[in-house]
């Protein structure tokens, strides 16, 4: 801290976020407090026994804490011996993470049936790939079958057609093997033929396509589990931070499309080689894909224009997309794998959003829900149990803090998290190190902070320096002209370089709250429901997954509502494309959502306006 | 003749064929004598009037004849005015060439709704291959179709789903086209969008993919036409002539099988450049394409090991092939136009059969009929208006006439005709050329000839030189002993290089009638048929087609029966593959016969070498 001291800053490393460390894996990984040590590890791929998926029943997802407190459940106390919760052994689907921790994971005890995904969805283990291994009687004079009646004639129980790709090695690969195989198969066609028996090799990757990031995660089908995560910025960076630049770089120069595509690509297939090398398989025995991703983001990786899911009135060349193959998309794994793309709802609300709502399960509970994915472009799904809303909001770049003068990533020396106690600052920065830039998350907890102690007032104007040093004494200081006459509040630093926060980056929050707010309550009123009446609000996606409940219900991001009812879902997206590839029930279930979920188009409404303008304002 | 004289030999131009030049196209083809001017026409891709198919009753196939004689019919006589007669008019339906001719045809009077292919196959216009124009309402904020539903909404009467290809031309031609484009769709797939009105551009290519020779037609499917027809060897020569040479190839170098697959696709993409170039369309304009080949062909073409299929117990990798791309195959047309490959019913009756029985139609009357397909592999059907058998039979290279002393393929300077007339030789060469070699008609005509002139005794044995002085005084000087001690027969020419019959070729062509008729006799004996119960013969493929059936009947390679009962067939192969592509009825009746027909194994049957045996000998 040493020279920051005389600005009464508190930096806190991690403030707000908890790190848990799992063995014997040696994986460590940042999470909201209050998360489940079992969510924690199922969100990055860490399998933990269980049967139930999280409800408390089976007893099975047995962990022991080595470092950290977490205290004692009534469950904990039906599942374990005293002597045993004493050395730290807890049940991980009620173990809360409420401070750093590091336990200890068993290796798996039983073959599930079904995994845990999603916001406490059980899926039961049926995935779309089906291997059978057969020892096929090998012709003769009087038994002429074709090699393809033969496999089919002893995979009974399956109905295929073949690939011309697997025509051209099915003779071989039967003789070769003598007449034993592994048939795999996928939505009624033979993908692959595999000398020897080869059922317990079963794999495929889910990928959550963003515009920024793109993880890939590799799935054990044969056990649900993930084997390896991996992600890396999406290589289409360089032609523009969001959608919108995509699509104009697209529309400006006819090579920059072919290059998004390419681009995409090799994210994909440097990801893919990532986790199988982590997971010691070849990528020639992934056998199915899912991926879900914004209409433009899927769109540039087909490599179909996206110009009109750009300009007005905004088209999509299609809401569902044919399961392809991997070698016709261009994905280095067996060729023949099946690529399952989430279809979306609308141009703004896409394959992400449509997983996201297969995650959290929204068609399948009676609760009024509120699931909001905060980015550029803000995606909204409301349901009141019967009826499932979604919408658009275009947030702009705050919260990838792009247009924010000291804006930057989510990365070492972000501050994710500001808030004003006893009236000081207080700071979280990400990865114990000097502050450098504000990241989203940081940004809201500022102007929440900062409207709260009184420095910003309702409008979203700095109070003047009097009134500062008659509200808030201590902070006062930090409030400043700027050259260009924006006034401004240090955060950190002073001199050339500090962290602070503009007036002009206050007015870019409060344009991407308002728009989000004007979403959800027009969604609202289309269901004739209060604020109040909102039972569960999920903040999803890679950012709003880390926003701080109690600003985003400071600042008016989400409806006025306790605390408790703000969930961090996680990575929705990530979630929904493992569970159409664990099971095909749900891959139909995803299918089915578009029918279930009206798409509603806010940019011609009539009132949009009015609305936002009120929505403008800081909540008092 | 001049020097020839003193053996006289009467060399005759053309004897046993006859050519008809058609005008104004200036297209000249050989036929068998006998021949309807229609099927002429039909046969080698040119495009007669007619509504009825040529039965007689429409009398809309009129052509004039303007040179050469066609005698009156019954029918020309209701058709025309006396004049008219007078002036060479004539229905090409009962117009016979029995000499060689010249007509003239009108252009197409009417758009078919039919097409006459096959033999005598009329088949009803319903190509597989859909067009729809459509002028398309544009988006608006009130209507966000995707392009996809957009254009599914509005060709109503077609349920399609989209390649991927296509959804990446889709939104650009589309918008290009102001929202006016052109559906193509085929087995439910929407396989390209075009701008603008292209209903009336629907063309297909039907290929006979043979072991020796490659046909292509380019059909015109909004008319049933065909608009050009091309032919060339095979470019997998070089890796053998038959069937069994090219596997053995395969088995013998890792990169024969590659090397033949690229050489039958070089073959297919020349001769569709060739098609595309006379009827100046683009490949892009190909929809759709049909292939009628031999099991080992199709595996090569796919790129499928053949190495099964030339082996005991003779497997092939499927009997059905899924419909294909033909950027799948490698085929340079749309890379999205579907592709049809025929079934096979064995392993040596391939899909070139099932065409023919196809085009046919043997499983649609009740007659008993008989289909001999001679080449290397003889293929032979045998129905019985109930129930239909197929074979097949190892004939061996004889027809080729690649293991024959002096043989030759069927071209320029070859004996393709051999008579005895009045005790002296006459003989029909090919291209009104000096003789230098004997093809496969030439060879069966030859051993009929010499055995009814007693020259061949019945085992096949020539008979000694006093012997023939007796016999056959005229021809006895042209019996002579070659240096290896093997007797011979010269046909043409002396000195170093006469065209002769040796006593070796003799037993060749001995071997594979034998061959062929234990096949048809084995099957006529399944069921309970004698000779006489055969309707008709139909000699099909290139070979099959221009056997004199006389002399097919004299050596006993079809059963003994009334020379009007055998039929030539021409490519019957080549007549399925476009009727495949004509109708989609066809099409599924193609894939049907496959319940309908039986296959017969004849190598482990107990009996066939005794009947092997007894069929060596030629007739008395």
């Amino acid at each position: 801290m040493s020279d920051q001291d005389n600005q009464s800053t508190q930096v806190a490393a991690g403030l707000g976020r908890v790190t848990i460390n799992f063995t014997p894996s040696n994986q460590e990984f940042r999470v909201p407090p209050g998360v489940s040590v079992f969510d924690a590890a199922s969100w990055n791929g860490l399998a933990i026994d269980s049967t139930c998926g999280g409800h408390g029943t089976c007893k099975k997802c047995k962990i022991q804490v080595l470092e950290g407190e977490v205290p004692i459940s009534r469950l904990d106390i039906r599942a374990f011996t005293p002597e045993q919760l004493k050395d730290g052994w807890r049940l991980a689907c009620v173990a809360r993470a409420n401070s750093n921790l590091k336990v200890d994971v068993p290796p798996l005890a039983t073959r599930p049936k079904a995994a845990t995904v999603g916001v406490g969805r059980q899926v039961i283990l049926r995935p779309g790939v089906q291997k059978r291994y057969v020892e096929l009687t090998e012709p003769t004079l009087h038994d002429q079958r074709t090699d393809i009646d033969r496999l089919r004639d002893a995979t009974g129980d399956l109905e295929f057609e073949a690939e011309l790709a697997v025509f051209r090695t099915l003779p071989t690969v039967i003789r070769q093997s003598n007449f034993k195989v592994t048939a795999v198969v996928v939505d009624e066609k033979l993908i692959a033929v595999e000398p020897g028996d080869t059922t317990e090799q079963n794999y495929a990757v889910g990928i959550d396509l963003g515009t920024t990031t793109v993880v890939a995660t590799l799935l054990d089908l044969v056990t649900g589990t993930p084997m390896a995560v991996k992600s890396m910025l999406n290589k289409q960076q360089p032609f523009g931070a969001d959608v919108i630049s995509r699509i104009s770089a697209a529309m400006m120069d006819p090579q920059a499309g072919p290059l998004m595509q390419k681009a995409a690509l090799d994210t994909f297939n440097e990801l893919i080689a990532e986790v199988c090398t982590e997971a010691r398989i070849s990528a020639q025995q992934i056998y199915a894909l899912s991926i879900a991703g914004n209409a433009t983001m899927v769109q540039l990786l087909l490599g179909v224009d996206p110009e009109p899911v750009g300009v007005a009135p905004f088209i999509t060349a299609s809401q569902k997309w044919p399961t392809m193959s991997a070698s016709e998309i261009g994905i280095d794994v067996l060729g023949t794998a099946r690529c399952y793309l989430f279809p979306s709802f609308g141009a703004y609300v896409g394959g992400d959003i449509v997983a996201g709502v297969l995650a959290t399960g929204m068609d399948r509970d009676k609760r009024t829900r509120l699931l909001i994915d905060v980015g550029t472009n803000c995606e909204i799904v409301l349901t009141n149990g019967d009826t499932i809303l979604s919408t658009a909001a275009p947030a702009g770049p705050a919260f990838e803090a792009a247009s924010i003068a000291c804006g930057m990533r989510a990365a070492d020396g972000a501050i994710e998290v500001v808030q004003v106690k006893d009236g000081e600052l207080v700071l979280g920065v990400i990865g114990d190190a000097t502050p450098i830039g504000l990241c989203g998350s940081g940004l809201v907890d500022a102007v929440y902070a900062l409207n709260k102690a009184g420095l910003l007032d309702n409008s979203g104007r700095f109070v003047t320096d009097d009134e500062a040093k008659q509200i808030a004494p201590k902070l006062a200081d930090r409030l400043i002209t700027r050259a260009e006459g924006d006034r401004a509040f240090v955060l950190y630093g002073e001199g050339e370089t500090p962290v602070f926060l503009s007036q002009r980056d206050v007015r870019e929050l409060q344009f991407a709250k308002a728009s989000i707010a004007t979403g959800w309550r027009l969604l609202l009123e289309e269901l004739n429901l209060k604020d109040d009446d909102v039972q569960q609000v999920l903040l999803a996606g890679s950012f709003g997954s880390y926003l701080s409940p109690t600003s985003a219900v400071g600042i008016g991001l989400v409806p006025k509502l306790p605390v408790m009812r703000i969930v961090s879902a996680g990575n929705v997206a990530g979630e929904g494309a493992k569970m159409v590839l664990l099971s095909d029930t749900e891959r139909h279930g995803a299918d089915a959502l578009l029918d279930e979920v009206t798409y509603v188009e806010l940019s011609d409404r009539p009132d949009f306006q009015e609305k936002f303008f009120v929505e403008l304002a800081l909540p008092s």
